[in-house]
């Protein structure tokens, strides 16, 4: 079997995220299976390293499949860029072990959220979160994201009810980036819950504004009550940056 | 009278160009004079540095207006960015002699060109013009552009049928920028007819594909034939940059 890695970016505004669903249509994960059917002649499964919600960007996100054709990479990414929207477009096609799998592989992933100060540039509205009249202060900021790194259970800065898996994760960084427009947040880890950067966002954000303090992120870890973490911020702010794998 | 500089920018894909028309409804311009005149209680009539086409975008477009309410600039700035849609922004808003008039005023207007020599990075779609397979030499294109400097009578790079006015402009600088995926055009001049600068951009286009060459577009100044000029490139790859004034 060939197994081919796509690396690919998309403009997350008018999808319903990226996993498909039988409910609904226009995903992204939609769009890739389906064009590659037509290429492959054959029905296409492909395998993401996570999925997305509706409205959220990427720069990065990596998806691999399996096909006993053997095209040239360079083929399938011109056939994509040739038939995707204009909002999706493939950056890179390669040949990957059989082994390889774009989740299970991947050791690293990092997210971007960015808080815009002022009505945002219009080049940038889609990108980014505007909340009016906010300051947040990112010493405060830089402080609590301090007691978010490591290794914890993530249950409560997640959407997640209970989970029969583990929702312990490794966050290994976080920079918070402030600029004159804006302040983004980067945060790198071995894995994200379901909404979890949105909510580590949040808290962040609530924190930057002296809505929440040190002694109520420590009890979120130990309670695991959603109610403990702080509020989570809406899609439009948030981009997978990029997925790493061992060489 | 209290005359106030405005400095704004907008994403001109959703609109039917700055101008207000009696048939088309959405301009950019029609947006702000609604706006303030809510604002001053009052009819406004605001006066530009010049339209920009349907599709067209801009990141400094200039325009003033008078009345005899005394505001402060801060003031009209916030209004005006609570109440405009997201795609319209003001940068900056400042005091004006009486004596300043946006178009009148201006020395010096710089338009960017930006032509995806790749499908474009989904974050940037909208704000470039992408033909599939051209390869363009920018040397081609470098020593087009320096047959259109100086000062001439731009009429066959223009979609002026004929005109009263003087079609004599004078273009001090045009800039080839290629990059990877993309070549950008920047043109400087003391103003540009309607039409120009897509006219313009797409005659080096042609020049850089080897479809015109010097003769003919020495020949299109000679006798003012709009055929005689390169091919019209489409709205979305052109910005306004920047209009400039005397201090």
């Amino acid at each position: 079997m060939n197994n081919y890695k796509m690396t690919v970016e998309y403009d997350g505004t008018r999808y319903n995220g990226w996993q498909k669903q039988h409910t609904t249509h226009n995903t992204v994960q939609g769009k890739f299976e389906h064009i590659l059917a037509e290429l492959l002649e054959e029905p296409a499964e492909i395998h993401a390293s996570g999925r997305t919600d509706a409205g959220v960007h990427a720069k990065g996100q990596v998806f691999n499949f399996k096909t006993k054709k053997n095209i040239e990479p360079e083929e399938i990414l011109a056939y994509c860029n040739r038939y995707l929207p204009q909002d999706v477009r493939v950056l890179c096609c390669e040949r990957a072990d059989e082994r390889f799998h774009s989740r299970l592989s991947a050791v690293r992933k990092t997210y971007s959220y960015t808080i815009a100060l002022q009505k945002p540039s219009v080049f940038k509205r889609k990108y980014v979160y505007y909340a009016e009249d906010i300051r947040p202060d990112a010493d405060k900021m830089r402080k609590a994201a301090e007691l978010l790194l490591g290794t914890h259970d993530f249950l409560a800065f997640s959407s997640l009810k209970k989970s029969k898996k583990s929702t312990v994760r490794t966050i290994e960084s976080i920079e918070i980036i402030e600029q004159a427009e804006e302040i983004r947040m980067e945060f790198t880890g071995n894995g994200f819950l379901y909404h979890m950067v949105r909510i580590l966002a949040g808290t962040l954000l609530d924190a930057g504004l002296g809505k929440i303090d040190a002694a109520t992120i420590l009890k979120a870890f130990e309670t695991g009550e959603r109610q403990d973490a702080g509020t989570m911020l809406p899609p439009e702010g948030l981009t997978l940056e990029r997925v790493e794998y061992d060489k």
